[in-house]
């Protein structure tokens, strides 16, 4: 009755993520294109800024009209006018003149360098005293300095952030083609599980599930669908799965946590047209009876009952699956995903799997503390008080009090 | 002509943050709820699990039957049948009994703990031996252990997250109230810009800041509501402010980046109804002729026109009025904001204002290095090749090659 199996390790399982497709692309109008995923590559078909502009307000010169100018020894130019904003100079500056210019104005015919105000004193009406020199091209964005005509600039698979829906405007573009995003199917299985709208009879438990593993799929960027709660039937199970893989890129049965309730579901699985099981336990804690199985070219897996192991998994295990789906190979973001901190106390963990810990993040005068959450897995209330886990691997066995440590927030 | 003003200090001007009021909440379902802010406190109206289950596949047994039980000494308990799941278990163990249990099965009466099925062999069809003691309460989870009737579990102002959502759903509450999402206008001045959808003539330049703001107010978690290009005339600026402010809870004015329209932002900011200029002026760099006004009891922001100048200071001084707007107090992931890093090489700043310092992280054998990104700071260039900003406040002259900094995240 013992439930062996071979467990297929954390880096393993990642292998398959290249084996499944990318959903496909859509065309958006960029203002509702923020955290969407490029499926297109974007190449400028103009420079950027389109004409010279001062970077400050001042004076547009001939640089070499200034060099040499101090305090003590200004230098004494006409003015010629003003540069209107939006408005093509007509007038150009010749050695020993000036034009009164503001930041983002175009640079005449003539200048090479703009002086800022904060260096310069109109002593009447035609001239302006210079305190400081300026050297060619300073204070000026040269036209295509930012961007040049043909510069390729972001790839497919970027994840559209403030910046680079920036630039988009910047050239124009006002639709793009990013990636759909990912359909997720959600099945909860048990016999014991009712909605969440009904009062449990005895021992009888709400359907947490369905609503925490939604809830992650819209923070991963995808689309979560529920198809309810489904009793341990093998043909109201195969009916449901069929259904589900048909309208969504990705299957996640969150099981029964019974043994019975795993075994049904791998045999459901199995019984899917074109199915196969990659894996069947992976050596993590929580969350060693994860299944992955391929249906047709659709990852489906079976997550374990329990609400904070499913949490787990789906954030460690599940979650770049989706990522993968949903076209992403470059996202800044990433590096925000681990956070450093201390461990407050020793940590204990069984070698030969990899362990995921809850913790809470305190600031401490040290710096950051990260301290275990006590009580046991299986509480709701567990995760609640976590703010990220703390992994030790599989050779390591257990932390010492103190060790730096990289947190991953939930 | 100087432009004298005088300045305030980056944490006066948090200080009025709490001066805004938080907007009104709505009621949404749970399963639409993720990444929202709760507008009511939570306490439990019931025990959670409503009765003791078992967090182990296994048998029910009295503990006291199995102290002192060994591989080389099992016990031997009499099988009396098995709990199903979901239902209220008939029999009761008594001493010297067990009965065949699942993960989440409720636990009979009589039953104080659970043996693991890898310590126990069935060697009959009546008989299970057992190799190791369990403890009373061992594998087991009793009523009320997770959440407690009557218990206080999320305050208002806590941003829901996963485990947030699966605790609602544990609990059986469908919906909640949560703080509407602030609306944001956004207005562009300045008689250089154009739409996006024009090919800018001589001396123009397209409205970037419309839809870099715009999403940085969706990252924020508000809604943006554009309004447009507004050319440099008093009496449409004014007209336009003042419809803009019926219709939102905050207001973005990115200026125009000469001084002419710096100026006519703050006469038409005066002009307004029960308005006051709270900021002239803020010390630090990009963003010092940053404005803050208040207009009845809604905050009105002029940033400056440069689209670096207005994302860096969107992101640093703007975001947190929004997030108060948005009625968050609780906000778990806000340690993620820093990233731990070592600078790449000598970092030049400026003392008397506080610095903010485009910066790439890239991967070293040594940790994550910081490396300032090069260019003017005018380019949005700089802001894609970014992934954060490294802080180098008022009263520090430079950072050394090394040194280990926190970096925002863009």
């Amino acid at each position: 009755m013992k439930d062996f199996f071979n467990v297929t390790p954390l880096e393993k399982v990642f292998e398959y993520i290249a084996t499944f497709p990318v959903v496909e692309s859509e065309t958006v109008y960029i203002d509702k294109a923020t955290k969407r995923i490029l499926a297109q590559n974007i190449r400028s078909e103009e420079d950027v800024p389109g004409f010279s502009r001062s970077t400050m307000d001042g004076y547009a010169v001939c640089a070499a009209s200034t060099f040499g100018a101090t305090e003590g020894n200004p230098a004494y130019l006409t003015i010629n006018g003003a540069i209107s904003m939006g408005e093509n100079p007509a007038a150009r500056v010749v050695p020993g003149s000036a034009i009164r210019i503001s930041t983002g104005g175009m640079l005449p015919d003539g200048a090479d360098g703009v002086v800022m105000m904060e260096y310069a004193t109109e002593i009447d009406e035609t001239t302006v005293e210079i305190y400081k020199s300026v050297a060619p091209g300073g204070n000026v964005i040269t036209k295509g300095e930012d961007v040049q005509k043909g510069q390729a600039l972001l790839p497919a698979g970027t994840k559209l952030r403030p910046p680079e829906i920036g630039l988009l405007a910047a050239l124009g573009i006002e639709q793009v083609d990013v990636y759909k995003k990912p359909v997720v199917g959600i099945i909860s299985t048990g016999d014991e599980i009712v909605p969440i709208q009904t009062i449990p009879g005895p021992a009888q438990v709400r359907d947490i599930n369905s609503y925490s593993i939604s809830s992650q799929v819209v923070q991963a960027g995808g689309i979560p669908v529920s198809f309810g709660i489904i009793k341990d039937n093998y043909d109201v199970l195969l009916e449901t799965y069929r259904r589900a893989l048909q309208k969504t890129d990705m299957l996640i049965i969150s099981g029964g946590s019974s043994v019975g309730t795993r075994d049904l579901t791998i045999e459901v699985l199995r019984s899917l047209t074109d199915s196969k099981i990659l894996v069947h336990g992976i050596p993590i804690s929580p969350g060693k009876p994860t299944i992955l199985a391929r249906a047709g070219n659709k990852p489906v897996w079976g997550l374990p009952g329990h609400v904070t192991s499913a949490m787990v998994v789906f954030d460690r295990v599940v979650r770049p699956f989706i990522a993968h789906a949903a076209g992403i190979t470059l996202d800044h973001n990433h590096h925000t995903r681990r956070i450093s901190a201390k461990t407050s106390r020793n940590i204990a963990s069984t070698q030969g799997r990899t362990d995921f810990i809850r913790v809470r993040l305190r600031q401490s005068d040290d710096g950051l503390r990260a301290e275990p959450v006590l009580g046991k897995s299986g509480l709701i209330n567990t995760m609640l008080q976590a703010d990220g886990l703390v992994e030790i691997d599989m050779n390591t066995e257990g932390l010492d009090k103190g060790t730096e440590v990289s947190v991953i927030p939930l």
